[in-house]
């Protein structure tokens, strides 16, 4: 007996205390709480699942391994007497859908759980329109769970207010991946098709637990060849497996693709033969993939060939792709990141000068993909002024989950918070309340295909994700992606729970911990609305000197237009007018620096180094002051962590210890090397609250990172 | 009661059915046979381990993962009265001493295990004279635990027979790993050295187990920035990391150096200001790593910087570095993998020829690596002649871990029994029986220092080297560094019971599919002493008919020479002679196509297609035969495998499954492009036997495999 509870112990403690990272939010941790665990036990006993389905399977596979770990039985699957009953509305008995109401509510992909009584037997039910709400559904289910929620008053019917959930990787063949902190690709093709690895099947059950539904799988800097034949026998593969798990797959095609691969001399999209050699492509690919997401293409921008080339629009060859896939229910996806060769006009306006006057003129299957904000990825962008701009075309919010510009591998940085800033702000396109969100979920728009993708930051990295704390970002822009007016706070709340543990003495200062990381992220790299000042290539440290690339625009003295009269962008009338862009209300509010918000003030103005602002202190004073609260912020995340050491396993409490050891080190960096150059044109004093840095300006200027990773060694 | 039996059994079965292929072959597996788990208890319930080192930390750490695993229990570490005393001979009371013969046999790496008895009481002892050597102690201990053998009469004294058991890690500073096929590296340069990752610890712990002591961290083709301050404090990391594990950390160093990263107009190792310039260099290195292992170099070879571009010898290299380094203890391993630029002699003549003439004039600390064999690790090669060649210098011997020609990711390929075969082949350098082992001992050399390399399979993928066989590899060598006489059988019988089961239905026939892989791998692609005919770049598949490389003996038509009468390259007097840099003894037995044994028939001799073989069939007929033999082998291992299914975990029965299915693919692959290609000459009739191909030499000629692993497309 001794033994065995001494095994016991062992196994609990092997689990609570050295958990697999590799598990994400799907710990399945043990109910410690009895109550709870009676609770759930009485529901979780007997299953009926009437349905099987592919996606049938997986919901009892999903069952078998989260419900032996939570709670110590293993469910029976059961045909009769059950105490949850999972089942298509159309299943339904008369008697157990007289119970419900409101079930025409429930979407293609919603479910709807509620407790209900048939001849004296309460029973929980979950039910859907399709398999795939069902699984929805069962992951909600789940989902609370974790969280130690009761289930007892539950009722709850949900539908994603987004249609198309995606996630992009930027994955190459080569398996490298752009911007990528987590390893390889996971896509490990010469082992394809044969080897589907478990980690693909362990992709598609996360995805699935927040209700993506869809992956691009190659690069937006794309190869051609990904489209041939030696190639699509692989995506297909991948897509077979996502199915049951109600992931669709596409590809990102390469606009040349007819010329790389196709052999003609051509890829103008007005072409006969190039709209015919699109045509009999897109239907190959439907042959092997039935259920074929479609094109992702990113033209015209960076070097990637497009429509322009041949002196055609954007609408000519997004129309081109959408008339290839409609037949087949594919979209388009065409991204609106362009800048122009030759008009040197501010870079924050040249999305908007391009797309807007395409409003209303992309085919119905056409999304117009747009980054959250106007140049790229910063750590912080006012929402990008296409939003609300095109009222007659269907726009997507692109973020980015991996942190190009927020750290990489080694900053802990939660990114939901920026995510729900953005989604939240007011375009003001169609009056007050017309958020960003509103905006992509299509209220405001008279076309009603809607999507979200967020750059991946998954890899080979045994954890997914390289920073353990990235997960939560994966995580939360998921469910930002099912519902874009989730509360990032509740958001990191539930990451905490499921991931570690529901113990408020975790879970309360940590989630201040979360949701303070992405403001410091903001102060040590680029407060006051500062952005576009990293190192070139890898973008992991400071470079605000940086003015030697090849464009005016990659240039980081572009954007901080730093000079012995002060610093910011101009963007109002005085300056590029970028400001016009935005709705009369914002342009009021934003034309003039005493209304501006601060975090937005060198984002729109240029502003003398002793500048008043509203505490009373110079812009110089404040500027030093967020970078030294940005460094101070990360001290107390270390802080804060040392006292978290009994509530989580020992291996990712010494991890990330030793991570935020290194993000104090370079949010130091940061703060030193920006304070030292921008000195040079304030010619004023360092405030005393600043430490004297370590090294010279020089020393930051000469510094290279050559390898650092992410990146190619040849863009430095 | 129920619910804690069921917990335990589901621990227990979570245990024996999904283990973590991350703890390769430290699973330690509960024992299950109830005699020698009592047997083990009795020895591991108390433990006195005499001693507070980091390395008795590290044991006493590895004693508290292991025990419990294996036994259920937590050994009591105690200060007397132990079941088993670790403790250096140093620290024996007389008592204790008297009871041990022949502790003066016992080197600085050995340890001695044995049952005594003092004062009545029975224990039992394992001692060494260092601290290391009480670690590879206890890991031969848990070692013969895991493999279920009885200590009841346990009395061993083992020494190493090499004093120098590196791996070489052929890892690049982008993290890319030169054909490697296991992921990225497992250097995360940028997190460190803050960032000590479980993996480096791990690491140090599996290569403690076979007594590996020693790594070259950076690629032979290397990058001189390792050697800047940048990278030397990352390099220090890595070394205080494994130094209580009784490993040393060496690094590629490029002979270049002094002009790229020091500035320097030369590095004429004669130069003065160069030769200060290593000298300096290797103190700045010292002051952080005082027991830094010291430096491999590739020089003149392949493009890479040496002596020769200054006039200078391969002597003159090495021993400058060899100076640098001898006050502080370190080593120069200088590669004789060198292939002229000029002189257009058979490849496999030219080490021989550069380096012999070399003989006796290289420093004491001066290691000569030298590869197996004299092409570049073909699945099969004979020893390299260099081998006996050179008896008063110090020969180490490089083996590739890595699967760059046999297989790469896909195949299982048991690689101890290729290490063995050379290892045990006879040079006859100074009469029979003086084996490449006993050259490389030191028994036949007038020097003392000796060593072996293993370029390293180890990548970051969760099992550490992709095909989760190929762990039995990394393994293999290590136990053969340790031992160069143990048999290639044991050794597949000690991976496979630590690894997944002692049960005999298992062991059995998996050892006999481990033991033929390495066989077959031979057979579906350079049977009967074919060589080197593999498509060029990736090598992952088959290309014997390249003859477009930019040298001659890059080509694969260089090295079988078939023609319309026949096939083979002639290394005898009539050919290139290569035969004469082997002793009198081989050059009479391989002289003679008759007299040479079938696996080399074609290393040394140019045959007709219809010359008549041992067995009475053509040689065309049996190379086909070879062919599909190795086809049939993989077949063989995919219908052994299917029985193997209740002894191994559910994930790595399905993944070894898939693996099987493609390595058979390929062996398809190899078989039918060859054949195709060679029948083109031969003009004869393809054997009944061989089916019929399902492409053209055509398309088999034209397959692009761009993105395979481990390659640079740019080489393709």
């Amino acid at each position: 007996m001794k033994k065995l509870l001494f095994l016991i112990m062992l196994c609990v403690s092997m689990h609570s205390y050295s958990q697999d990272a590799y598990n994400l939010w799907l710990q399945y941790h043990p109910i410690q709480n009895e109550t709870l665990s009676k609770e759930y036990t009485a529901i979780l006993n007997t299953v009926e699942l009437r349905s099987t389905t592919p996606t049938s399977a997986v919901i009892k596979n999903e069952l078998n391994i989260a419900v032996p770990a939570m709670l110590s039985i293993n469910p029976n699957f059961a045909t009769s007497s059950p105490s949850l009953l999972i089942s298509k509305v159309a299943d339904l008995s008369e008697a157990e859908s007289e119970q419900l109401s409101g079930t025409q509510e429930i979407g293609s992909e919603g479910f709807y759980i509620k407790p209900i009584q048939v001849n004296k037997k309460k029973f929980l039910l979950i039910t859907a329109t399709t398999d795939k709400g069902l699984l929805y559904g069962t992951y909600y289910l789940l989902n609370q769970m974790q969280q130690n929620n009761s289930l007892k008053s539950i009722d709850v019917l949900e539908n994603p207010q987004l249609q198309k959930r995606l996630l992009n990787h930027w994955d190459n063949l080569d398996r490298t991946v752009e911007r990528g902190y987590a390893g390889f690709s996971i896509w490990d093709w010469h082992l394809l098709p044969e080897v589907i690895k478990k980690e693909y099947i362990d992709y598609a059950r996360a995805n699935a637990s927040i209700g993506i539904n869809g992956t691009v799988l190659n690069n937006v800097n794309a190869s051609a060849e990904i489209l041939e034949p030696f190639y699509l026998e692989k995506v297909k593969a991948l897509a077979d497996a996502f199915r049951p798990y109600g992931i669709q797959v596409y590809l990102t095609a390469r606009f040349s693709a007819p010329i790389e691969i196709g052999g003609l001399e051509t890829a103008d999209p007005l072409n006969k033969e190039v709209r015919n050699w699109w045509n009999q492509k897109v239907s190959e690919i439907y042959t092997q993939i039935p259920d074929f997401g479609g094109f992702l293409v990113k033209a015209n921008s960076e070097g990637q060939p497009g429509p322009n080339n041949y002196g055609r629009s954007h609408v000519d060859g997004a129309n081109m792709l959408a008339e290839a896939l409609q037949p087949h229910n594919g979209i388009v996806m065409w991204r609106a990141f362009v800048y122009s060769d030759e008009k040197p006009d501010d870079r924050a306006k040249q999305a908007y000068t391009e797309f807007v006057p395409f409003d209303g003129t992309f085919k119905d299957n056409v999304l117009v993909q747009v980054k959250n904000g106007a140049i790229d990825f910063q750590p912080r962008e006012p929402f990008h002024p296409l939003f609300g701009a095109m009222p007659n075309s269907s726009l997507m919010i692109e973020f980015q989950i991996t942190q190009e510009y927020l750290g990489g591998i080694s900053h802990l940085t939660f990114l939901p918070k920026l995510f729900e800033e953005t989604l939240q702000e007011d375009t003001f396109s169609q009056g007050a309340g017309s958020t960003v969100a509103k905006v992509i979920d299509g209220s405001l728009s008279s076309k009603k295909l809607t999507g979200i993708a967020g750059v991946s930051n998954i890899g080979t990295a045994h954890n997914w994700t390289g920073h353990p704390f990235a997960q939560a970002n994966w995580y939360g822009y998921g469910r930002l992606a099912w519902n874009p007016n989730l509360k990032a706070e509740n958001i990191a709340k539930e990451w905490l729970k499921m991931t570690f543990t529901s113990n408020p003495k975790f879970v309360e200062p940590m989630t201040r911990i979360l949701l303070n990381s992405r403001e410091a992220a903001v102060d040590y790299r680029t407060p006051l609305g500062l952005h576009h000042i990293m190192a070139a290539g890898h973008h992991q440290g400071p470079g605000p000197w940086v003015d030697y690339l090849g464009r005016a625009d990659w240039n980081s003295v572009y954007y901080h237009k730093a000079d012995k009269n002060g610093i910011g962008f101009d963007r109002t009338k005085t300056g590029s007018n970028a400001l016009e862009q935005y709705a009369q209300e914002l342009q009021e509010r934003y034309n003039d620096p005493k209304t501006t918000p601060e975090n937005y003030l060198l984002w729109f103005h240029h502003l003398p180094w002793d500048y008043t602002m509203n505490n009373g202190n110079t812009l110089w004073y404040n500027l030093a002051q967020h970078y030294q609260n940005g460094v101070e912020a990360v001290e107390n995340m270390s802080t804060t962590w040392q006292q978290m050491k009994p509530y989580v396993g020992t291996d990712i409490f010494t991890e990330t210890e030793m991570l935020l050891k290194l993000q104090l080190k370079e949010a130091q960096w940061w703060r030193d090397a920006c304070l030292l150059y921008f000195q040079e044109f304030s010619q004023l004093e360092m405030p005393a609250f600043i430490p004297k840095a370590p090294h010279t300006l020089e020393y930051y200027k000469n510094f290279r990172n050559r390898y650092a990773p992410g990146i190619n060694p040849s863009w430095d």
